[in-house]
């Protein structure tokens, strides 16, 4: 499997299209997932290209897994929530929709279950949870 | 919240309970989920106590995930999977029921879905499920 560098997190990168941005280092970009199934659920992704788990180098995955690990803990504190879910699908049968490599980082509540996928938030919603995540990184 | 030395993961680290080994390197032991909820369904975890990801050490995590990564690579090739799904909980609230940090591992087919959770194993067939992922790792 090869790497299309005209996926919409390759974009997100370019600046293309609009993201709302939490946090970004040398290696990694974070930035909120517009269908959350959870308040505050964000994805961490490489900069450099990478389909998935499956192609990526060493140093992609420990740039992204220290980058998981700083927006988890803001998140979790941004939210009050009492833990995380983190998922990383690989290939199409595994669930992945979009082929740059990125980690799901889902808050969670004891006794809230995650919201079905695909369904679109208000924007203003996101931005405002993007804040709160800014804000508990800072 | 502190790492208890108790959890089972612990006990099969110290041999004090058995598992299905499919690998072992310095920092790392990889072995069979005995609840699996696709065929080859594994974890990974470091040797060294860390409850989850939000206390692990930059170390812990390079390592885990560079296992993670070649037991996926391994998984998808034993079973012909087509990709891969990749799980991490935190706290119970984030679906972790022990209190290790571990990844899931699931090898993943078109149009196949997840089995349910919680569902024990014959332990025949998980025996020879690790015996074709240790196959492919060699």
């Amino acid at each position: 499997m090869t790497y299309d560098s005209n996926n919409i997190f390759a974009k997100i990168l370019r600046g293309e299209i609009p993201s709302f941005k939490i946090f970004e280092d040398d290696d990694t970009f974070a930035f909120m997932d517009i269908m959350p199934r959870a308040d505050g659920h964000c994805l961490v992704i490489p900069k450099t290209p990478c389909r998935n788990l499956l192609d990526a180098t060493p140093d992609q995955l420990a740039s992204v897994m220290s980058t998981v690990q700083l927006v988890s803990r803001a998140a979790i504190s941004a939210f009050d929530a009492h833990g995380a879910t983190i998922q990383q699908f690989n290939e199409a049968a595994g669930g992945q929709e979009v082929f740059h490599l990125h980690f799901h980082i889902l808050p969670r509540h004891d006794d809230i279950k995650l919201r079905p996928p695909g369904v679109m938030a208000e924007m203003e919603m996101v931005k405002s949870h993007a804040d709160r995540i800014i804000a508990a990184l800072s």
